[in-house]
């Protein structure tokens, strides 16, 4: 057993680029880059002047097939992350997917039906986010029930203002054809893994999608959502990218008490000393008069804690690679892996058929009839090829 | 012209009770006590004994038809405020109706369509919370333009927790027949007329209305709902009355800033510069770059006020009470017009209506089958006579 994993890069992009600088920078103690690919000639002279030792690729494949790597990233357009992952775990390369898994879940299913034929493989996805220590204290609390069952979540999160110019950067960005969607499949994949990660995978949804409301694009700039969880419990979901003054606002209401988390830093931790349906059923009709006067304190009823974590927003994917690495490695478990990542993809599909239909949506939602409206989208767009 | 409004109260329980102290006390400098009516005896000595000069009635229409009141506020079961404001209007006696002005539209507009037909006589409604000068001036800046067309509002408002004693003090709350439903009808009205007041009226909604859901309660106890404003423009609006740590948060996003109300006792105003769009299609690819580097300061394309006030909670129903009474004096302009309490009886009607068939409901809702679902439920309970 190597004590290090070569990584090989697919696509040295914005993240590409960061991934590399990190593993040469020393930041991922169980890594090395194996090799670099990349479609764009300059990519590549940037990639060879930079890391001098690690050999550049044109096409991924001949990466795959080199025995310089181990494993590889997928910094990607979205739309590629399964077949590459596929392409890799075939040739037994270990698969670090980039967020989202994919654009639609008729793709992600594939990926994650071949993944389980090759048990001996790590699989990952790139959830960062999973690494910030506030959200998995978060899990940890909801998970050990000291909130008791989820009754309600609302987040708000529209701390990613994107500009006009953002959207003109690149042909394919904010286009049903390249990107397959907005703020759903680029900004907010995070917050649609970190909201079912911590409470769970939604029944059912229904949504306003606004489509090109305040940017020059043809794809979500803002989304509003309900979610039904079964059984009474119900969420809100919020999001755009045309906020300057950005929300991040998380709150789970549980039958034992309430987070509320501001700006994914803060997490107000509030306990009940009872399950609230107790506390309500055994009031006496005089407290409740009491507390209609004001004379009674509903403060004595819970416990207030803060949590406040500092750490370098850096560290969440350095974090990410370093415990794919060590699942390489030594069977460390996996913090995200890669099968998780259909979740956010149908979670996102579901949103967006809700608001094509006018209907509800249920989570096990109709897979052909999503592709279908996604290519009659692609179509009229007339940029990119058609998705089967 | 006499110089005080002498001032019938129908049904002397907890608010007419607390508006009655409040003349006494010459906190309505413009209004005396002309008389009060309750059906309940034990009310009836006390008011007797408390006020010892106020004529005092076992039937309104008696007390309508003594001379002894220019006019009535209707401290009622809120399915009787429509027929007793006509009652009251019919005989020439002003009319300040108790919120929300009725269960459901039909009845609602009976009394607007009649109040119309005496232009003469005053119609008010008792929208306390249009005297907070908060929002006062939060509506000042929407209607100004300061903060531009508005693209969203969400307002979270879970600060009634009611326990169970509290739905158990008579038989006919949180009941179908007796209240008509539970935190649509009973808390939030003053909400779905704020949010009205300062926002606009929403053109259709979808709604997940929980029914004795953490309660025993045949009436919502909580309610997610998604407006639609038209032209892009959407909401969410939350209430529960089982949050013992309760959220009192509303934002209203608009084309030129955001407005973020914290408990209704502080709102953070942001003006952009500019409009939001003009900002995101002038930055140049480069000012984009420096933004994503964290080298553009989006704080530098707003200011922040911070708007607080502080005025005694009692003082919002007695400045209704004043500004009624000095309507009918001088006409001094209505801050809540009786007819204006439609809207939020519509809007309760249309997130029901969505909750019972599972679509998102036009604010021009059906107003027969509203009623008959109404009763439909009114039957089942079979504790009170169906409506008409």
């Amino acid at each position: 057993m190597v004590d290090k994993v070569r990584l090989g890069i697919i696509g040295l992009g914005t993240q590409g680029g960061m991934y590399a600088k990190m593993i040469d920078e020393g930041l991922v103690p169980n890594m090395v880059i194996g090799a670099i690919t990349d479609r764009d000639p300059a990519k590549r002279e940037f990639a060879q002047s930079t890391y001098a030792d690690v050999p550049v690729y044109e096409d991924y494949l001949e990466m795959l097939e080199s025995g310089d790597v181990d494993a590889v990233v997928t910094t990607v357009p979205h739309f590629l992350h399964p077949e590459m992952g596929i392409a890799a775990l075939s040739r037994g390369i270990h698969a670090l997917v980039e967020k989202p898994a994919g654009v639609y879940t008729k793709q992600v299913k594939e990926l994650n039906e071949f993944a389980a034929t090759k048990p001996e493989l790590t699989f990952g996805i790139m959830f960062n986010q999973r690494n910030n220590p506030l959200y998995q204290r978060i899990k940890e609390i909801v998970e050990s029930g000291e909130i008791g069952k989820i009754r309600r979540t609302n987040w708000l999160i529209t701390t990613w203002w994107r500009p006009q110019g953002y959207y003109d950067q690149s042909a394919w960005r904010a286009t049903w054809g390249g990107e397959g969607g907005g703020v759903l499949v680029n900004q907010v994949p995070h917050q649609l893994d970190l909201l079912q990660w911590i409470c769970g995978v939604p029944e059912s949804v229904f949504a306003k999608v606004a489509y090109g409301f305040r940017r020059n694009i043809a794809v979500e700039d803002e989304v509003t959502v309900v979610l039904d969880y079964g059984d009474g419990a119900t969420g809100v979901l919020v999001t755009a990218t045309h906020d300057i003054i950005g929300t991040d606002r998380f709150e789970i209401l549980g039958d034992k008490g309430k987070i509320i988390v501001d700006d994914s830093k803060t997490a107000t931790v509030h306990r009940l000393v009872r399950d609230e349906r107790e506390i309500s059923d055994t009031m006496s009709m005089e407290e409740v008069k009491q507390l209609f006067m004001g004379k009674q304190d509903t403060e004595a009823l819970y416990t207030t804690e803060t949590i406040e974590y500092t750490r370098p927003w850096g560290a969440q994917h350095s974090g990410v690679l370093e415990n794919f690495a060590a699942n390489i490695l030594d069977g460390t478990p996996l913090l995200a892996p890669g099968s998780d990542g259909i979740n956010g993809v149908r979670l996102a599909n579901a949103i967006h058929l809700s608001s094509w239909t006018g209907q509800e949506v249920p989570l096990d939602l109709d897979e052909d009839r999503y592709l279908e409206e996604l290519n009659t989208r692609i179509r009229s767009e007339g940029k990119f090829p058609e998705r089967v």
